[in-house]
């Protein structure tokens, strides 16, 4: 029932700087069929995600690197198709970390069913997933934001940036965005509701940043790095908190920037300012999910959290929609449809 | 009955880098009258501390700068000589501000007796004082020992690195403590307690510290920035804490060190390893000041933490032994004094 082509990306070779087409490869495998205490599982999406720059690297991280050869990791909203466990049926939506591939065995670890009442079931790889619950732990629990205080947050129409300046602006902050090209500020502004959102290919931005900004900046959500961070740090106030979330600016750098080294000025802010730099990732604050579905899929129903998709069509698209999220050509949250919706 | 000389060192220029004699003065005054609700008090102890390189610069910090032709600012021990205040009487013996002066004129703000019950007057300026309560908050606040962690601390005979050591070593931490030359690092280690003692003269910094933490470091003090700072940040564990309380390695720099910029290599590892780095100042935590006392005090009369002062004699000598200081020259809590004890 399952047999057939099983379409996979694999890492074909590790990237210097900007990945190029030639780091993956397109191959066909058999689709799998499920042992005792196994399922198959057809994934209809699959999300890509800053994070799966890191993964391509040999260096140590969060998370062991993706082995040259391996199928490109990543998070997918999946049907059950074959089941030899006892809590998934055939025609099941689950959410689980297959990969870049059409079909994938899975022995139930890491795999959590989607309950469409929620949204649409693209949702749970976005604003009711990880990138939202990273949004949203990060906020409340490093940014502690406080109504009337000053949030800023790049990559301002993505998938994590969004929620953050949406969360932000119900905890009672004033939120200024960071987005590249007028039609993303535009959106920002309009569709989100933040108070501003700030073209960072238009230049002097540490100026136009400082206006934005009167009253400094008490919360800085970190997600992008590079001149976005040296816009902002000279407008920290007095005990800014700055979750570190990601840092996109240097994930494509094969060495670092020309000097001066500025450390030291870095570590006098932190101590002139006392500023918290603090870094996460989303599985740091697994626990509070519950609380996080909870009050997102309230805010949603409630029209106050609003969520763009950047859908693309074919598994085999995969690399280029990838390449391009690096250098920030997505609009909302990047989507790979890699197979048909459920058929029931 | 206060007529007399009051001698004084004041700023006389900004310096360029390290501090030369050139840039203070010394005067005479005349010995200043109460009007009403004044005292006038005599300084016995002048306490030297490395945040006074800063206050010497033009730029902005959390104190505003000495101004130039200034009395230097700096923590006393006074006895007080005459008083128009009710609450204070002639003999009685404070800790002010009064800074780098034989005599002042206080209106009793930001001034608090010091009961010699609780040790040597002197100690108000280091272990009982800012120094300690700096160590004390840090440490508990930001870098939460826990039993069996590794800390590292540098100028680990200072006012603040050996009681940063010492209260580790009472919350169940394995210490290493940094200090500059073989008698300091000894006397860290056999009379402190630290597990560990390396001298950073001695060259591959990195290399012993690695041997030194076999399990990493889950704990930096940061008091002096610099090639401390980056032979520790390799040696970081996932979720480490950094109390930054101090840059004294950057403190008499006139610019950026050369490139490469390794900001980004930094913020990586804050991610990575979700670090928390968070600068903080003695005042932050002020409220906590009577559960130091009570804690340090104890700990203090047990024998459990230990404390050594470096005394020179005579005010004149403030401005050399300060110089000194910033070179790591001073031997335990550096201290001035400029008049002699309580005659009563």
């Amino acid at each position: 029932m399952t047999a057939g082509r099983n379409r996979q990306v694999l890492l074909a070779s590790r990237p210097q700087g900007e990945p190029t087409p030639e780091n993956f490869r397109l191959v066909e495998a058999e689709v799998p069929e499920p042992g005792p205490g196994q399922m198959v599982l057809r994934t209809i999406y699959l999300s890509l995600d800053p994070y799966m720059r890191g993964r391509m690297n040999a260096g140590p991280s969060y998370a062991p690197p993706v082995e040259v050869g391996a199928v490109m990791e990543g998070g997918t909203v999946c049907e059950v198709v074959a089941s030899n466990l006892p809590q998934y049926r055939q025609g099941d939506l689950v959410l689980a970390g297959t990969g870049w591939q059409e079909y994938a065995i899975s022995d139930g670890e890491g795999v959590r069913k989607i309950d469409p009442a929620h949204g649409p079931i693209s949702y749970a790889l976005g604003v009711l997933g990880m990138p939202g619950l990273t949004a949203y732990t990060g906020l409340l629990n490093i940014g502690l934001p406080k109504p009337g205080e000053t949030l800023v947050v790049a990559a301002a129409s993505g998938a994590v940036g969004s929620v953050v300046g949406q969360v932000a602006k119900i905890k009672g902050c004033r939120v200024i965005g960071i987005a590249g090209g007028e039609r993303k500020c535009r959106h920002v502004e309009e569709e989100l509701g933040f108070d501003a959102c700030l073209d960072h290919r238009q230049p002097d931005l540490h100026g136009r940043l400082s206006d934005a900004c009167p009253e400094g900046i008490d919360i800085y959500f970190e997600n992008v790095g590079g001149a976005v961070f040296e816009a902002v740090m000279p407008l920290l106030n007095d005990f800014a908190r700055v979750p570190v979330c990601g840092l996109i600016a240097y994930y494509n750098a094969s060495g670092l920037p020309e000097g001066p080294n500025r450390v030291p000025q870095v570590m006098q802010a932190i101590l002139v300012k006392r500023l918290t730099l603090r870094g996460f990732i989303v599985w740091d604050f697994a626990e509070q999910y519950p609380d996080f579905v909870s009050d997102m899929g309230g805010w949603l129903r409630e029209g106050r959290v609003r969520y763009r998709e950047d859908i693309t069509e074919g598994l085999e698209n995969a690399p280029r929609e990838l390449i391009g999220l690096l250098k920030g050509e997505n609009f909302g949250k990047k989507i790979i449809r890699v197979g048909s919706d459920p058929t029931q």
